[in-house]
């Protein structure tokens, strides 16, 4: 396909979205609900195509010799198919943001003034590999009553269509406009370049993936971008913290599982509590195998009490290891430990452990993350857990969506006024 | 000053900002409050080096054949200033949003989650000739507990760097700290692109001024910018409309004054109520001077009841006039009447006249303007009459703030979770 045509495509999904944006903005939330329930049980009575365009993807995976790791990311078994399909029920049983109106109230000149949530038209989600991905951006663009342009990875493609074929036929089913949710059909990766730089057809785009293709879009784009770069998530250990209780966290936090974005890569205990605390989570990290890279203080204490540390150099600080490794940096007080993770935290979570209020409360304001803990694991930053019933990603912007996004972070809010015939004067 | 030393400045100012910015998130409300305080009293009180300055750039923009309203522009009267320090008295007098927490819940794991409001950081503002933009720009800074950039028009150079000198000495007084707000002290175009491309120090700019001149910026700019572009504001006569209410709202809407952005800009009434409405509402404009631009449907109601009209052309739906000009159209129904709106409008304010409920709802809900009214006229959007206590201006945009922004569009809210040892399982 040449750049005139994959041009012709993006300016076809551009228009045909914009339409069915509209229709999708007055849709009932019965309707919506009633395609998400409907493409679960598509998705639970797949038949052979999607099977056989899924195996083709392993095939020409197999054959462009993948690891075997991301052939495995490819792959839609029963089990990931019931997994999305249960996502897809799960959405549609949440009660719906559309429409709904905050903030009533009647002005001195007479007028109610209040704000309603309206969905923010068109958003574009880019991602790689996990065909899944496609399913979990069409159900929340029908939820969210947006329309959807996705493109998927090009490993992904035949699996992608087929998935997009089954979201067509739940809306036709349900009588939603068909274009609501489009997949880019090229894996050219022209189309990315127009996708993210139609702003006349898209509002936002969501990229998903590794930090170099967010950055690169993030950098091109001219819509803005729900991104999320990379989560460098700290623990600090404050003096008055409850030893037992920070050990918890701590191991919880680093160790609960080591590639989410929202593990600790970073531990940070006061010279008070550091000869108490350190040997002890030392303890826990040896025997789990993770390697502690040590400031100084933090060093010697660790292997007085006979384990092994690694000495930290300067790049520790600000690296997201994903891995069975943490840095750990002895501070003065509360004051260092906040000026350490504004400086090299990436902005995601970071959490105090304290039982001093003052203290907690500097360490909640002061910190400028997108989500700030008190005597808990930075592993609960999840839009699940924040009780947000569906996630679109964690941003680590501040500005429109920060944190976890949910479903409302595919919409925007405009005033309402309602009046009697007053004017202004 | 050649494009290194612009460089130079533009970096150190951004350095100096964002270090000031943490200081100023910390700031307590009181003191925040009294800085404002401070601020209006040396303008109240401001000596003869502001006169002097004022007047150096008036003698050189009459020398410069700038025309009359442009040097009317640049005055710092005793009337403006009286205005400008008032206004840093009623921020001062409105309460403080920073730190408030919202939706705190416990959820089922048991930690307890909610969002603090937080400011954005550093914002650059960029605007025109009128110099007391330098102390709303500055009086917004400090109540926000934000850093701010600010690069005013060349023509008001000297009076902006007098003005930003009082800012400095009221911060200073109260223990602020003089980076919160700076002045460009250069009028070097350069230092603008700069500006605008400064991610690591820059979260926002906000841009006043002339379309052309917001056009550029929000297409060069690598940070987001919240944006006012065009208001073409539509009133629309739906069949059961009361017709003396109607006739109030049109008025009003059009000719209360011609210059804001939320005049309306094009009226449409439908087939059943425009031979009613148009002769009377024609007479109005009539007797004011406002030229009626109308389709062939209206033009002949309109020429019927003996008044002027012209052939509308299609620019005319598009275009935002700022004078006694209106577009009129009969439209079939409230449908058509939506259609039209969301194609031409600028998405800025729209409104219905109506006493059908459905109708209403369907305008307030499909209409995807940033203000849709019911019964009243567009004239009320507006921060202030939205009971918003300030406005940095409206947006355009979806995305973050949409329609009047208060001091709350210079804010984020990051979340805060409250835990008591719980850990992720």
């Amino acid at each position: 396909m040449n750049a005139f045509n994959v041009n012709e495509h993006m300016q076809a999904l551009g228009l045909q979205a914009k339409a069915a944006a509209a229709q999708m903005a007055r849709a009932d939330a019965a309707i919506k609900n009633k395609a998400l329930k409907a493409l679960a049980r598509r998705l639970r009575e797949a038949g052979p195509e999607l099977a056989e365009a899924n195996a083709r993807d392993i095939d020409r995976a197999v054959a462009a010799g993948l690891s075997a790791p991301m052939v495995d990311r490819l792959k839609l078994t029963p089990k990931v198919l019931a997994t999305v399909a249960e996502g897809c029920e799960q959405l549609a049983a949440m009660p719906d943001v559309i429409g709904e109106i905050i903030g009533m109230k009647q002005m001195p000149s007479g007028i109610r003034v209040g704000q309603m949530r309206v969905p923010l038209g068109v958003f574009g989600m880019i991602f790689e590999s996990r065909p899944n991905v496609t399913i979990e951006a069409a159900s929340l663009a029908i939820k969210s009553g947006n329309a959807a342009i996705l493109r998927g990875g090009s490993e992904a493609i035949e699996s992608n269509k087929a998935l997009a074929l089954l979201v067509s036929e739940s809306l036709a089913e349900v009588g939603l406009p068909v274009d609501a949710v489009q997949l880019v059909q090229t894996t050219d990766r022209e189309a990315v370049g127009r996708l993210i730089a139609m702003p006349e057809y898209v509002d936002v785009i969501i990229p998903r993936g590794g930090k170099g293709l967010i950055e690169r879009i993030s950098r091109e784009a001219k819509v803005p971008v729900i991104k999320h770069l990379d989560g460098n998530c700290h623990v600090f250990v404050d003096d008055t913290a409850d030893i037992d209780m920070a050990l918890k966290i701590v191991d919880n936090a680093k160790t609960q599982k080591y590639s989410p974005c929202n593990a600790a890569e970073g531990l940070l205990v006061t010279e008070a509590v550091a000869p108490k605390f350190l040997p002890r989570i030392g303890q826990v990290f040896a025997t789990k195998g993770v390697e502690m890279r040590c400031d100084a203080a933090a060093g010697a204490i660790v292997r007085g009490a006979g384990l092994a540390a690694v000495d930290a150099v300067e790049s520790d600080w600000s690296e997201e290891y994903l891995a069975a490794v943490i840095s750990i940096k002895v501070v003065k007080d509360v004051d260092e430990a906040i000026a350490h993770i504004n400086r090299y935290s990436s902005h995601h979570t970071d959490a105090i452990v304290t039982r001093d209020h003052v203290h907690a409360q500097r360490f909640l304001r002061e910190v400028d993350s997108a989500s700030v803990m008190v005597n808990t694991s930075t592993r609960f930053a999840d839009g699940f857990e924040f009780g947000l019933g569906a996630e679109i990603g964690i941003s680590t912007d501040k500005f429109h969506a920060r944190g976890p996004v949910g479903i409302e972070g595919l919409t925007s809010l405009k005033y309402v006024v309602l009046g009697q015939g007053e004017v202004r004067s």
